[in-house]
């Protein structure tokens, strides 16, 4: 971030690259795109700390310009902070961290775009981001439900996201995108709740579209875990779940969300250490670029 | 396996972890998951000696909950014998070692999960479970036919893994799913014999469905080459075909095979050195998972 | 090329290995494959250059024999000549090198198919085609429209490869499959001029028959910029961009091809350093094995 | 470990394979490995937590039988535990579980041998230990002073390994071999308490055999962290650090070793991950050989 | 380049990161470190464009502090304005504004540090130095001779470095340091003009020491390939030649050229594509670092 | 090999390549070198059936001059075979072939020289020129003693290689250099005849000069397992062995070894699939280069 603006200078590291596109000075910008290195409760295969330099490096190999919503980067108001510093060892400090900053965005009337990083840190985002919004709804795009109450040893443990953000999310609206892993009890309780988006492959997702009618004017923090997607496109991530999703099914929720009210979100869980060919980091940055298209139409 | 029943101590050895949620007891498991690491014949490129090993490690990565059969693994009876020994070189004496291993397995009343390795070792179980049950059908996942009289010098090389089958099946009957790779006699042979089974990607598996309608109450053998899935799912295999199949299609098959008796099965030709990002040994857990449950459930 | 013809011998070289199936001698054959090992332009990830010996050498992965086409390259006569003997540098050279070995080979009745190496080689194998077949029309499987007049500085870029081809097509005949990558600019003129190809994951291939329907005489020159297919199927190449096609999609565009009258055609942007299971390799292999295929049907 | 013993069941944890050689009970073992899978605050590139496992399953490449010290592994008698049960996150409890089970071991008259993991685990069992000998002194193996007061946020990072090691040894004295990175400070500190031990890269080891002399009575506790070694001989290592040593090197250490009294010791910071060739885990395999031998001669 | 300065924002461009210690402004620096992304003659393995980017990213894993040198970067002066913006195809144009923009920097105070690219740069950046110093001598570190006349059809091949920088040197004095590659035409040119400077392993570099002896008021311009350095340590690279050196022979060069007048330098040949485990990059560095000590000292 | 002599054209086939500088026919040639792409008895990782094609891949990497021996492989009389036609499976068959061909080699007055492969082909070979020179002695450079008996199940296991060759060998003249790994029984054996020749890193190789001296007339066959090597210089390798050696040692044995006389010789053990880098090939290719300069210098 080239800015001279003493609001983030000494909250943000440059961790490799800018996110093409973006501003050079975040006076004016409607949406800020920042990192969370953050992977210290990982529980199977490590280094999605490197995620967001790994999505700013590739994301040069890609157009500004989206056939799909008609946009282009060029044209929007989006900054790059960088990425936030963060102390390492335990997850408590990291959602504080995150939660302050994002706060300060939303203060500043910029809408937050986290680029993970493990999954723990969307209850920060997601505690600031319902302090502005009351009536916050939350949807996920996960493989994994996430909603243990613990996870070795740790109750901030990415296996526990969905759990700690029900904590700080009031409307207790939380809508599960095709979830395909979990404990028994953790499938008993998305069905009991009514939660689960069903998809199937292909362009359209009209059970999202059905469920989000009854919250037309309410504003919406979309968290997408990328191993919601198929290892085949995402490798790189810790805890791949075979019979994942593939970029037409992400487009067709991008159709239905472009009708709603999005003012936050998070990108999380990609590693690039298991991502030899880059196809991962390359699908990330895609994934970025609809977001913040979709972040900016209503600023 | 953690074992002191002395039928089993000396012709294992442990190549790595145990798959997870097995019984630390052979005793009262009516399922026994062991591997074969052969892969000698290979044409292409070798490997699949590591395939159990893999599948083990990485099985801690996903959950013991399935939520397609609604079963999990802690609630069944299997354990994991821990890998065969077996000495290197030509391919008779592991597959006269497999059948002497299979034989006992099922007069324990065990049900056999094989792990290869490569397809070669089939035979060998096919021919210890006909002895057991004479009127046994097989049915093939696989790209390639397999139905080679001999390739490259040896009638045992995994490119004649079904021809080796077919003389130890008293039945003669098999049926070959949805096979993309062959040369122009197999094909002519696998359409006389009316062998193949049709299969659209999706979630339907009615053309297997429909041939086993007339074998409802006998017993099947079930092998899984994984080459069968698409190389995309799949890279960590030796002789990669595209146009394969994606975790859908295998959840159909399961659909179909749950209302079927399920007596043996194996999983082979994994090859870890080729699986960079893993996740080729995170679906053959998961494969693995399924048949567990599938061996287990008439048990 | 273990050929005595004094023609080749100085124009190629053995960049490593055969394409399975290829005839020993030149003589009497209707296709030659050769390979351009040319990567110079490439704007993101290079090695493009490793192209045609990757595709040889995986070629004996995969079988001579075609189930969809019911045809074995054993019965076709083509042969492969090696890869051109090219400068490092500049594009113009190579451009210049390629039209006049391509006028060669059709001077000496064989259709040519071109191993890339990236893109810009396309407009030279036109170039000399269209000498040949004056209403030659041009079809591209493509991610990126590469329309663009001029990139990073250079007109022969692989990100200008239709550009450049249009003005040395007198048909100005192009048909575009499926693009899904370009500037807002290179979408209109696409749009405008009709180009598109609509392709819907799948079986079928049918906007593409009902287009051609008017060109049922017409000589059609195929390139195949792999970064079509899906990045999950096809991770070794520079710019994957998500959301492409799969082998079946590509069995639709032969079977709608087998019908028409392909006279040359080349394969480019197969970069096997990024391409560490070789699952993009022996996808390229069986591209080519159809494309030798329709190229030998009405030969 | 196939132990019933009830002292070690509930802490450990099977994270795959069993080191070569290792005898199945732990009874009447003098020596017991464990892995310790802690990576929580590893400032680079993350994954020592598969350190354990990786060594394990590489060991039966290597032989049991070592002709520097002409002993044989399968005289010996030690144990391999599997890997302590720890939770993810901060690196307190870590340190404090490695302390209790470290001091657990002791009392059973089994020296301990730590496999890790990062660094930062070290001062847990170095605390353990100078309870048991009070005279106890410490030799680092290490490219890095690790003396930092504090790094990121965290007094427990593997940046501060040795400066938290300091604090709960009694007798003060470190020697640390050939350190060759750090801070201005890190160096004037160690100069200034004459703890560098001089090594120059070949057979002898002749400045830590002069500075052993003063204690040839006192037990010695010995850190391999693993990049001490070349970058080039040890690539699977998170911070790797040109103008390392070599096997040879690490010989002339071990020659020096045997004639004193080594009652514990770790090796940490190997990074399968980063590992591809496998050539550091069979080095840390290898490592942990000479350190079982030296551990055992005079028990 | 986080600077306001117009003589440098329209030349440069950020292609990643910023090598730690740089200054934020360009004022006042005596050292100007730059990346030049050109790759398009490389001959065998591709993929130098990448060099500045991964040595920028890595360099965070290394202290800022130099124990040999005893100087510590955050004590100079020096900045890292990006990467030179360039066209990609024929490397004539880049040569030339490789030698306008060193010609720049020379003239704003500042010594040049490029980071390359391959090795056809540097016969511009000689140029423009010798402009400057018309009594430049240059030292070359290198496993290949460079001297060829032309290579593969292009006279600014990497293989023709020395012969074009020979051509622009007024002084024709070149040192060529333990060559161990080369025609036999090259070795006889170089042992004919008494160029070649023998060096054993180790610590000392006495040779280069005592030819320099007679240049001692000379600036000195030093150009390193980083295929000196042994493939082990530096697998990263296209042309990989056995028989190269270690850390420690580099750091014998240092110390002798940290008596004489060094005032320009490159770092080329780092192809990061090649380097899995990162070691590559890491040495490059601190080579980086060294040489941007030994620039500053003199300043 | 492009060659018309019916007396190699069906034993041979193309596995990819041609080593650089071969000869087009092998009329006149006094060298021949051949691949056997056998790995069935590797014990550990498998790989070592594309060691000859990667050797001839990557040979046009480096020069055809050699500045030690002052010789240019243009200059030489050697042809390149292509590798011999193997079935898979057990290792009987494949060492009878390999005699087989060796002794038609050296009736044609051809010096075979073998690129393996594993160990267990050299004893076909040595078999094959003990006939031709009944005062045979063989000299070994290897990590491993192989001198087992037999080895999982196996009597031509690799690790058995030289107990083979010294049934075969009249003389039973065997040196072993600088063995670093083996059972306690092989080093005994090893010690007891003398046959272990010391080598201490550098540039002389004085004890195998001395050894060789009682045998200067004699014929030599080198067996060269390239896991002698150090793995850092050698990764791709199935069994690595730490503390190995660097490419001046073996220089250092080309300059005794251009006193006697060579007669025959093979380069096993490289395993392409671990050498991600490919910098193992490239050090293969050069000990080629050398050892095709020795068996032709007395022809």
């Amino acid at each position: 971030m080239n800015d001279n603006n003493p609001l983030y200078i000494d909250e943000f590291f440059n961790d490799g690259g800018v996110f093409m596109g973006a501003k050079e000075k975040s006076e004016n910008c409607t949406v800020g795109l920042y990192g969370v290195t953050y992977d210290g409760t990982t529980s199977f295969r490590p280094g999605t700390r490197f995620g967001p330099s790994a999505i700013r490096e590739v994301s040069n190999g890609i157009e500004t310009f989206c056939p799909q919503l008609n946009m282009d980067l060029e044209d929007l108001f989006f900054c790059d902070l960088g990425s936030l510093k963060i102390p390492t060892g335990a997850p408590e400090p990291i959602v504080e961290a995150v939660k302050n900053i994002t706060h300060k965005l939303l203060n500043s009337n910029m809408k937050p775009l986290l680029l993970g990083g493990e999954h723990s840190i969307t209850s920060g985002a997601v505690a600031a981001t319902a302090t502005f919004y009351s009536d916050l709804i939350l949807i996920q795009l996960d493989a994994h439900a996430d909603l243990r109450e613990e996870w070795l040893g740790n109750k901030h443990s990415h296996a526990c996201a969905m759990r700690r953000c029900l904590e700080v999310l009031p409307s207790k609206t939380l809508y599960q995108v095709a979830i395909r892993s979990g404990t028994k009890q953790e499938f008993e309780e998305i069905n009991n709740q009514n939660r689960l988006v069903l998809h199937n492959s292909g362009k359209s997702a009209s059970d999202l579209n059905r469920k989000l009618q009854q919250h037309r004017e309410q504003p919406i923090y979309l968290t997408v875990d990328l191993d919601w997607f198929d290892p085949s496109v995402m490798p790189g991530t810790g805890t791949p779940e075979p019979g994942g999703f593939f970029w037409n099914d992400f487009a067709s929720i991008v159709e239905v969300l472009r009708n709603y009210n999005l003012v936050a979100a998070d990108i999380v869980e990609l590693s690039p250490l298991l991502d030899h060919s880059g196809i991962s980091s390359v699908l990330a940055a895609k994934v970025t670029r609809s977001l913040l298209m979709l972040l900016s139409q209503n600023s």
